[in-house]
């Protein structure tokens, strides 16, 4: 039985979350109605459930089906078939073996604020608009103690009896201009995990929280010691690594990050 | 009374145009709800009266009223009246003979062909996808053709009995990876200009028509030699100028085109 590997973008405003529910419109309902038309009924897997306005740009889905069909003609299908926001990058026939969420090593982020006094018509669905002051140095002073493999409990949304514990491989912040971005990156997350870093970094930039408390919020293991979660629009899930691959560390980001 | 010039982008797929008009949404509609809110019941003139889909990032806007208000004050109120598709980016005030139209000597826009196979849900909004290859030295040749004065009569849009000749200063492509992009600028547009120069030029470029076949185009003086209008969702008014002011160059267009 053959299976593919889809790569895809999409723009989440539109969309309530990526995982398929009734009578509402998801990215996999409306990617999974264009695939029954291609190939018949066919249940996805997915890397990343990404939360209601949260965005990719590299999501990694798979299925497998019972006849073998042209890669290039199934992501031409696709596309023809559902509209701008959802895009098929890329489609691969891989190992029938190949799961997107269970195959997965790794997940890459980013999260952006736009720093600036007025808003941007065009940056407004892929960024937190925040007029105020930010000092990156203090952001990433407390984004390194989120680096390598910690309880994150204090910043994970309804973990229930699963573990939290999480190994995070880098986690900078840039500004160019008027955008200040976060590039952040893990074996896997947990829910909220990457909006909850940021809401703990944002206030420290503003000098709400100092640098140095991350690890007394790690050390609770309580939501309550964190910050709440940024705002959804402005993260997007840019890349999944599998065995053999390594994620795309951007240039701009430091060894020790 | 004093007189006061606003810079303000648009995201412009939500609205019917610029104009206002009875019952529809219009980027002038909210604009001047939104400043009667705060200056009492204001007209308002505009550099360039962009059709629905089509976007801005430097228009200008102009309007006097009774009583002095303080710039700032104008932007932030506006800014927070209205939602993040309009944004105004400087207020300052002006002499009461300033006329964001008939004061303006020039206008440059940008247009975005997304030149990919697969689409883009980050750009859908702003480019007109073509997946087609295109020859962007030959796109070049034709649209260098255009610059100078010319009668447009052939690119323009119910003209009526007003004349057409106009001065354009430079028309130059440019591919960057997946995306080429036009920049032009002219003293002045005629209706639905930039949009008919882009559908000959990517004609061109798709070698559907010769390099060479726009001096014959314009010297038709009828709409029917051109090859109608390219999609308005790919067409961006970049920037305005004003008597001692000039107009953006890009660095990358040279002072042939």
């Amino acid at each position: 039985m053959p299976g593919y590997r889809l790569l895809l973008a999409y723009d989440g405003t539109g969309f309530h979350g990526y995982a398929r529910q009734p009578e509402i419109r998801t990215v996999q309902g409306v990617l999974e109605d264009a695939l029954t038309g291609i190939v018949g009924p066919t249940e996805t897997f997915v890397a990343g459930r990404t939360d209601k306005g949260v965005h990719a740009t590299g999501q990694t889905v798979s299925f497998t089906t019972e006849s073998s069909v042209d890669p290039a003609r199934i992501m031409r299908s696709i596309n023809r078939r559902i509209g701008p926001e959802i895009s098929i990058l890329a489609v691969v026939e891989v190992a029938d073996t190949f799961h997107a969420r269970f195959s997965a090593t790794g997940r890459a982020y980013r999260y952006q604020v736009l720093n600036r006094e007025s808003p941007d018509p065009f940056r407004s669905a892929v960024s937190w608009h925040l007029p105020h002051s930010l000092d990156i140095d203090a952001m990433n002073e407390a984004s390194v103690a989120f680096v390598g493999e910690h309880d994150f409990a204090s910043l994970c949304r309804k973990a229930g009896d699963r573990s939290t514990v999480r190994q995070v491989l880098w986690a900078y912040w840039r500004r160019v201009d008027d955008l200040v971005e976060l590039s952040v990156a893990a074996t896997a997350f947990c829910h909220q995990m990457v909006r909850s870093m940021v809401a703990i970094a944002v206030d420290v930039g503003r000098e709400r929280v100092d640098a140095g408390s991350v690890p007394a919020i790690l050390a609770a293991h309580d939501r309550r010691a964190g910050r709440g979660a940024a705002p959804a629009r402005g993260l997007t899930l840019v890349a999944v690594s599998y065995p053999g691959e390594s994620l795309p560390r951007p240039e701009w980001v430091p060894e020790i990050a």
